[in-house]
């Protein structure tokens, strides 16, 4: 199996929009985003002390994650997200996943 | 179900760095983390730039993944990690997973 593309995309708020952000992205993944070719999963986390939050997904590919970047459909969600929020991207391959000895 | 506890930590090195900040997270993971009480299970990634590590980990419980970070066997690793690597700590609860529609 090919090894997916995974995202770790981390937003930061001030603790008073986090809950604003989880909905926007909540709405983005569920309105257009799951649907994409390519896409796998996702896990939408917020942070315990309210400055963050974290999408970690998974794609098939960079290529087609970039694809459903370029869509039209998701931009509105994300552009009202970085109105407020601060966006940093990390794209990543898994090395080892460890479980419980 | 209790939802578990979410850590996703970030390692930041210079990319000719990368693979020894790999290596000794994995050797700290196996010799003495994944047989901890409270470890359900991590993943391992390394960025597509080379300038990231990052580790994806599940816990029990918040008390239970600081209970680990007191215990001494995992510190040497941990420490010599931070000569190099610059560290950033996320912790989170899940919001909502999704899967392809």
């Amino acid at each position: 199996m090919k090894t997916p593309f995974i995202l770790i995309n981390i937003f930061t708020v001030t603790p008073d929009n986090q809950q604003r952000l989880v909905d926007l992205l909540t709405k983005a993944t569920k309105e257009t985003v799951k649907s994409m070719d390519g896409f796998i999963t996702s896990t939408l986390h917020r942070s315990i002390d309210g400055t963050k939050v974290t999408m970690y997904a998974q794609w098939e590919s960079r290529e087609k994650y970039e694809d459903m970047r370029r869509n039209a459909t998701a931009s509105p969600y994300l552009e009202e997200a970085l109105s407020f929020a601060k966006f940093e991207i990390g794209a990543y391959e898994i090395v080892e996943i460890f479980k419980k000895a």
